[in-house]
């Protein structure tokens, strides 16, 4: 062949040389911009400091994750269940008025919206009250706790035992930055961090050390700082006035070893208003029972299917839209299972249905109970006589709450979501067999018709609840002293801005 | 190069040509060989008869199949629960006794065997009597439906009708080879093949034609011949003396989709002998659960898991060794699920144990509910007293049933199962609240005690069974009759060996 080739071949040869290393170079040139351009992304911009509880000020170095979390103030998404955000849920739920009667969420009650709202829904809901100054209102001030990246800064501050004292309204001018990125990371390092001291004592309490917790388990637990059962402990020796945030974790994470651990300190939240049992109001249990689920099972984080990974601009980053799986099926169900969004979405719903079906069943047994339980008092039923009731309401309740309360329970777990509701079931009708008894011994006769609690207007008036006047209360609170909280926030912000 | 090659690097490239070519040829041989045994294996040896009813002729044909079928014979595994198959059922949970009282599972009740024995234990068990002669005897023909090849020949010989018709005992001679070969193939193409009309029926009644099912949904059909809930209709005009198997599939599969069936007919199995009740029996609704579970839904077939696929000699074939997937997990599970053994065996019995909980649970209140039901029977409650009461007890008794008679139906599909169990304690807690009311009302104010059925000896006792006279009956059978069907039986088959 060589001793063959023409010239021409030579030439031909070279141009397609030339052309080869032109295309070589702008491929070369692409990468190195992308390099260039993580560089630049990753740099950082501005010294952030260790308790930086503005967003925006870690978002000037990290532009990709700030602008997703940023989408969390868009709560608009398609679900069977809630539609939008801020779904009234004692609108399409009357029987909640009842079965939360005597507490806060009989009043107010609305599916929660994105993170990035967690200061403003905080204050409007009528479950704060409406105080007038720093030492009034129906609420602590752990109840700010998890709402922001104010929290460990003002810990740090003023101590934590400190920071739980007082009352909701004592703190309202120093947490004011919503949710964000100093409740989960490192400044310096951007690791994952535990900010909240409420999860460290748990872990301790259980001979654990969280430090020691590996990266894929730091990808729950940061989650699990706030979306876990906890209740305030205010019978902590020497800590008068302090209401202490604590995890009933001590015994386990099931229905029954968080019960076990309340009944052995005779704690409830609240004395119900219509049947007087002590409740358990469960928060939202959610990593309890996403434990004893299978995506936990197999080394699935929180993380992985609520903020995936995402790619932009050729640089892989984890998505801060944190949100329910079913708006994003491509980068979370469908990384480890192979089947059409649809199907997926449609086996999702398949498995709510089934435990709503009974969760539904076992609001309506309870609402019952509470009614026939007045019924015994009306009728002359002593403490002795009603007792041994009370505790199996407790019970049933609890264990509705704890499948109820949390926000994916019926998908992370069904079949252990599906086991408590059948205990609640279970507990609900045995109080019911022992009011049937006690009510025949009272010589009520006939069946406690069930309660007008066709709308939530109904069932307020029902348990003597004056809305309109709350709501009023609400406006002078948020007229009066909601702007002095802004004023004093943007005072102190604008001093530390460098 | 070519210009100074040496003569001795001519004769190596010769000498490893040869030894290349030598390679191959034994490579081909070996290809050859495999080919002309599959070939060998997959020759008909034997004509095989449409009806052929004995494993043994078709084993000829298919030594691999049959080999593994026959592996049937060996029921001895390792489960959490079970431990060996003919484990008595009675024994390990007393309560089964007073559920079933009045009907045949209170007498007898063990774990099932293999395929292998399916002639065998339908002889030995105590629920199908002891027939003296060929009209006598507690079962009716119908019950031999599912044990036997034999079947479809009869159904064959003498119609359908005719099969039905008649007592256990009038079939004993003819119904002698167990379930194997020609109750799933066709001996011409071995395909798949219904040969059950009920199952045909009930896809006619719903609109549908087996004859379309693809062979993915044969690999479950075949086995929904006979794990599904059935009944045997009496009733069908035109067919006195019958007892017609049907499934009560008409409104569906659900649990309480067949009761809508069975309430709409006031159909019962059996009056319970304590409470009065008008039951039904669950059989095994094996496939019914299965359609409802996530297998099912990523269409998954019965054999995929069951029956999985298996290399002897270069040739893959059917594991005809029929088991639970718990047995061969490399072969079933791990086909899809890339876990540990363990891991995925811990996770099939972790689903089991939330189920059982409850089920257990379940159990006891239904034994309650029927000795409840007895007190009022014996203070003189009407049946109008008593109607709904025992309405409660047949929707939570049917809905435990449901759950717990299948074979692997708290696997299968466990949030289903829950769901139905939380309905059953529900309704079982009903009759409870109404029990409660109409013994006060009859001046019975206690609690009544709870029945000793600590070992089964003790429940059979307490509902009146003589089991010694049963078993002696039993053995008279074997002696008297049994030998006689076998004799009659093997005069038949020796005749028609060709």
């Amino acid at each position: 062949m060589t001793k063959n080739r023409k010239p021409w071949m030579n030439w031909m040869l070279f141009t397609a040389s030339l052309v080869l290393v032109f295309v070589l170079g702008i491929v070369i040139s692409s990468i190195v911009e992308r390099k260039t351009e993580a560089k630049y992304a990753y740099t950082p911009q501005v010294q952030i400091d260790e308790f930086e509880p503005q967003n925006e000020v870690w978002g000037q170095n990290f532009p990709r994750e700030f602008e997703s979390y940023y989408n969390t103030a868009d709560s608009t998404f398609k679900s069977k269940y809630n539609g939008n955000a801020m779904i009234d849920m004692l609108e399409k739920n009357p029987r909640l008025v009842v079965l939360f009667a005597g507490y806060g969420f009989s009043k107010d009650y609305n599916q929660g919206r994105g993170h990035f709202y967690a200061i403003e829904d905080t204050r409007n809901t009528l479950r704060t009250g409406a105080p007038t100054s720093s030492e009034d209102g129906p609420m602590p001030s752990t109840c700010w706790t998890c709402k922001s990246p104010d929290v460990p800064r003002l810990m740090n501050e003023i101590g934590v035992d400190n920071y739980y004292k007082g009352k909701w309204s004592s703190k309202g001018a120093e947490i004011v930055n919503p949710i964000g990125c100093a409740d989960c990371h490192d400044a310096k390092t951007m690791n994952l961090k535990i900010t909240r001291p409420a999860l460290v004592e748990a872990y301790q309490r259980l001979g654990k050390d969280i430090k020691k917790a590996t990266h894929n388990e730091m990808r729950s637990l940061v989650c699990a700082q706030c979306h876990v059962e906890y209740y305030f402990n205010d019978k902590l020796p020497g800590k008068d006035g302090i209401k202490y945030l604590t995890f009933p974790w001590d015994n386990g994470y099931a229905a029954e070893d968080m019960e076990k651990y309340y009944d052995n300190m005779q704690f409830s939240d609240w004395t119900h208003a219509i049947s007087k049992a002590p409740m358990i109001k469960a928060q939202h249990p959610d990593f309890e029972v996403f434990k004893t689920g299978i995506h936990s099972e197999r080394g699935v984080s929180c993380a992985d299917c609520h903020m995936p990974y995402k790619t932009e601009g050729g640089q892989k980053f984890t998505n801060h839209h944190i949100m329910s799986p079913l708006q994003n099926p491509a980068n979370s169900c469908q990384v480890c299972h192979k089947a059409e969004t649809d199907k997926l979405i449609k086996n999702v719903y398949d498995r709510q249905d089934k435990i709503l079906e009974n969760q539904n069943k076992l609001e309506e047994l309870l609402v019952r109970a509470h009614y026939e339980a007045k019924q015994c008092w009306d009728l002359g039923a002593t403490d002795a006589e009603m007792n041994a009731i009370l505790q199996d309401i407790r019970k049933g309740q609890w264990r509705w709450d704890y499948a109820a309360a949390g926000h994916g329970n019926s998908f992370h777990a069904p079949v252990e979501t599906g086991r408590v509701i059948s205990q609640g079931i279970m507990f609900a009708q045995e109080a019911r067999i022992k009011l049937a008894k006690l009510l025949m011994t009272k010589g009520f006769k006939g069946d406690v018709p069930y309660p007008n609690i066709k709308t939530k207007a109904d069932a307020q008036k029902l348990i003597g609840l004056d809305i309109p006047a709350e709501k009023a209360a609400k406006e002078k609170f948020k007229k009066d002293l909601l702007p002095k909280w802004d004023a004093e926030a943007k005072g102190r912000q604008s001093k530390n801005k460098k």
